[in-house]
């Protein structure tokens, strides 16, 4: 279903669309982490997260008929951004069901890239499956899923397409990968690269404490859901379970999840500033937040992390910076 | 002296240590400075700006026995960490003379980095460079110049190289070029670099009002100097004359120069912050402030423009945000 030849077919049509993301380290990052830590920055990715790399693939590889009647999907911000470019850039119509207590600049941008975007209330009883079956049937408009899709997951392993190459450039053979993991598009679609392509790199899932389902699927070694699906920064990896189709490629392919405190996440969010000069949200600084918090829960001389967006309201990452700028 | 064969020899040596940074772009920008914008992000360059390239280019060349004995440079701070990392790469002994009211950030990296830092009084009459021939002479020390310096203006124009070739592969051959300036070392790079392989870019120097000596030597035809050498914001930037070596360069190639507020950098960090995801310092955006702010005196359909660096402290980061986070 998902492989690695599906991802190098998603690499080719993202060619020449999706930016290529570089490694970028630090002398101090180093230090402070007590081994060789790389960045995947995909802040730097068109619409500032991964999601436009699985958005444009899912989008690309639809019949132009059924594309052009448009394309649906659910999200709090950056999946939502990443379709909504894919589909503006196709010309084609794009309708974003989105929950109303997602970051503003977010909704924003989802917006001013020609989406139309449907509010709903995360917190309160409002099924926004049902309102979006409603508006798929009405409109005959095809539903990008998030993380359960194949064509996303292959879009999104393009990233570990990226890191297999670098990793290999730069001659490193073992190491820990680890990613910022929601729903587990991302995470299994490196993993799957990375099985193909440098098979000495594990990746590992890292998700903020309390909404750690993937950690305690993969120990469990059966899909466990999350109590709560809100009240936590990192809004962009809150998910209620890994996929469907996400789990058994975690299953066979990750080492043991980590995971990490909001108030972490803020702290890698000023590092990422200082250090490396790219600008991460608290679920795109999480895995940062392990390679320098969790270290004796990694086992490597050598670990890469995601950075995987950074869309994050000013007022948040003033916070961020108030709190640990000067302790970086 | 300075030529695109000098830049070229700068590149080898620089292969494989300096960072291959790319042109990013955004349709808000784009929307925002009404043509085409692409931004060099020098600041996720080693040390958080392009002066790195300089240092390792000079640093490089010296001959094992001259360079084993240590370099000295006098720097606010982005040349000074650029320095003292080329010569920790090396092994060898790096003294930095700083203004006593550089940013904390920058003293502090510049330390960590392996240099012994030597503070100085900028306003006070304290005579940095009998500071530095003296210890010069006593250590058998050389002096590497922040830009008038041959091989300095060699590693600054890389960057100019990999303009050219982006710009080029994106089929761009017109427009203009808007560079940081101070002292010129950067834009007289660039511009040789762009002679050579993207005639069509001209190059245009930016730089803050009160301290635009470049903009008005251009004008007039000989080298003006600033009546100030402190009280700007944009630190990186605040030199009290173009170079000897420079200045012909700049007089040959570039076209006239620009001037923004320190308002208008401080505008232009928060939009980078939001829009390409990376920090400038308030020196290293008025490049891009000029893209966006001084859209009647750019002609071009498109304009690139280099983000030269990224050391700013907390607070300062903050106060942008503070005013205009809400407002990119």
């Amino acid at each position: 279903m998902s492989d690695i030849n599906m991802i190098r077919a998603a690499a080719e049509r993202l060619k020449g669309h999706a930016r290529r993301t570089p490694l970028l380290n630090s002398p101090f990052i180093d230090t402070f982490a007590g081994r060789r830590v790389f960045v995947k920055p995909e802040c730097l990715q068109h619409t500032g997260s991964f999601k436009y790399r699985g958005g444009r693939s899912a989008v690309s590889a639809l019949d132009p008929e059924t594309r052009g009647r448009g394309v649906i999907a659910f999200s709090s911000g950056n999946h939502a951004q990443g379709v909504a470019l894919a589909a503006h850039e196709f010309g084609v119509p794009a309708v974003i069901i989105m929950p109303a207590d997602a970051p503003q600049m977010k909704i924003d941008n989802t917006r001013a890239l020609g989406a139309e975007v449907v509010l709903y209330d995360r917190v309160g009883g409002e099924s926004r499956e049902a309102l979006g079956d409603r508006l798929t049937a009405e409109r005959g408009l095809t539903l990008i899923r998030p993380y359960d899709e194949p064509l996303v997951i292959a879009g999104q392993g393009t990233t570990g397409l990226e890191i297999a190459e670098d990793a290999n450039a730069l001659g490193i053979k073992q190491g820990e990968v680890l990613v910022c993991c929601g729903g587990g598009g991302l995470t299994s679609g490196i993993a799957l690269a990375l099985e193909a392509d440098a098979p000495g790199l594990r990746v590992r899932p890292v998700e903020p404490q309390g909404f750690d389902d993937v950690t305690r699927s993969l120990k469990s070694g059966h899909i466990e859901t999350n109590n709560q699906q809100s009240g936590n920064i990192c809004d962009a990896i809150l998910t209620p379970a890994p996929g469907q189709i996400t789990f058994p490629i975690l299953q066979r392919l990750c080492g043991s999840g980590l995971t990490v405190s909001e108030d972490e996440c803020l702290h890698a969010m000023a590092i990422a500033w200082a250090r490396f000069k790219v600008v991460a949200e608290p679920g795109g600084a999480a895995a940062l937040a392990a390679a320098l918090f969790r270290k004796d829960q990694i086992e490597s001389e050598t670990v890469i992390v995601t950075i995987s967006g950074g869309n994050v309201d000013s007022e948040m990452f003033q916070a961020a910076l108030a709190k640990y700028g000067d302790d970086v």
